[in-house]
């Protein structure tokens, strides 16, 4: 296995098995074709449109549209159809950018192929005896990806608040980061990809942050999420990432880039060039 | 003028202009149509093929494709076709990856569209005052890009030759860099384009590298490529690669990839995902 075989596995969609969402005239994102009936009872809402699925020309506001599609979500949840409602929204871009046409439902988001963002951030220690990784593990009780490893903090991004103000919520939630030491976590770019799952889509864009932490700083999770967090030497974070898919899928991605950008895939590898570009599709 | 203007630039391919270039049965780069008529005279090298340009199937090893090509360049050194003979061969090999077809004089490689790889490397010192960048200016009569600023250090990816060992060579050559500095510079990624340019096209790679130098060394050029040496205030750098193009055209990705890593283009610009995608096509 190699680090090819992770970035392949965020980016796995075929596209054929999917058609168009469109609002506001705009393509914001993809349905699986599996799903289209499951929208077929909402004809105020959802309407067919040049081979693929759009909202009614009538929602001619992101108002109107955010609460077409919430009533529609909930009547969804109720039939079992979207699960693990989260009572958080996401925002709807068009795809190739552009103001927001509406939000949605967080746990709806991946049925639309709508593209999501997220702050991952990996906690360092620079020991003496070289520089090491704080891994998460994910709690079992989790609904998504249970017991699986994780960056040190990770969470998606809601409407309502900042990159920064986010990452720092997220510390202390999941980490029991005081803002202190979270606000010198530092933006260093984005992971991307087109990830196919269970008929949804996630065309998502990962901001990361690097934060070197105190050595004498142990996380602990204070909100039920996080199973355990082990302070593992680099060394053996990217012999897993590499060998194995013990990592949620994205988090991958993150510590990839992390080892590229310090150094530790050095530029000799073989898939040095491939390894750069296919962190951001 | 914006960041995503600088990319732009570097990525102002129109391959509608170029046919294919083959050699082996593989993709190997792209002819400007205005430049096929130069490769008619040579018969036994170049022949038509399936739309665009292959080297003659009896070229049926490494070496023999290399002698032959060779002898044809330097027919059109001498006819004037060929500009700023080097005499130092790069490797041409499938544009999707894959073992050396050829090897072919670097002057003449944009010719055939075929990618070439160089070291670039950004020397920056940290001050009570901030972070600082060393800027480079061209010598006046270096024969591409005369007085452009240039990275502190950048250079070709020669054959004979590793990565970090040119880093070190081209570090001292170009900023006298003594080799126990030099080697501390870290790899960081890559940055990639595709740039069109007076018939030529590079669709290349640089290997990017960090070096934090030491406040008290000032770099001095020694064999001279470059002018001088200026050691700006980051912002000033950010402020000149945004609002001018008075860097070489791929210095500016460099420069703009060491921003986001270093957390000094933040998160919350709007361009920020688009200029992460960006750095490497």
């Amino acid at each position: 296995m190699s680090f090819l075989d992770r970035i392949a596995a965020c980016n796995n969609a075929d596209l054929s098995r999917f058609v168009p969402f469109r609002a506001g005239g705009a393509l914001v994102g993809h349905i699986h074709r599996d799903r289209v009936a499951e929208l077929a009872p909402f004809t105020e809402v959802f309407v067919a449109d040049a081979g693929g699925i759009a909202l009614a020309p009538a929602l001619d506001t992101a108002e109107k549209r955010t609460r077409a599609v919430d009533a529609a979500l909930r009547a969804l949840r109720q039939r079992g159809v979207v699960k693990g409602w989260r009572d958080e929204r996401y925002p709807v871009h068009p795809l190739d950018g552009g103001p927001m046409l509406l939000a949605m439902e967080r746990a709806a988001v991946p049925h639309f192929g709508v593209g999501a963002n997220g702050v991952h951030m990996n906690g360092f220690v620079r020991r003496g005896d070289g520089l090491h990784l704080w891994v998460a593990r994910r709690a079992q009780d989790k609904p998504t990806y249970p017991g699986m490893l994780d960056n040190t903090v990770a969470g998606g991004q809601p409407i309502s608040i900042g990159l920064k103000e986010n990452l720092i919520k997220e510390c202390r939630e999941e980490a029991g980061i005081p803002r202190a030491i979270a606000e010198r976590a530092q933006p260093v770019g984005t992971v991307s990809y087109v990830f196919e799952e269970e008929a949804t889509l996630k065309p998502d864009v990962q901001y990361c942050f690097d934060l070197e932490m105190p050595a004498d700083f142990t996380p602990r999770n204070t909100d039920g999420e996080i199973g355990e967090f082990m302070l593992w030497p680099i060394e053996r974070v990217a012999e897993t990432v590499r060998d194995s898919a013990a990592f949620k899928f994205n988090c991958n991605l993150v510590i990839i880039d992390f080892l590229v950008r310090h150094g530790l895939i050095p530029p000799e590898h073989p898939d040095y060039v491939a390894i750069c570009r296919g962190l951001r599709r």
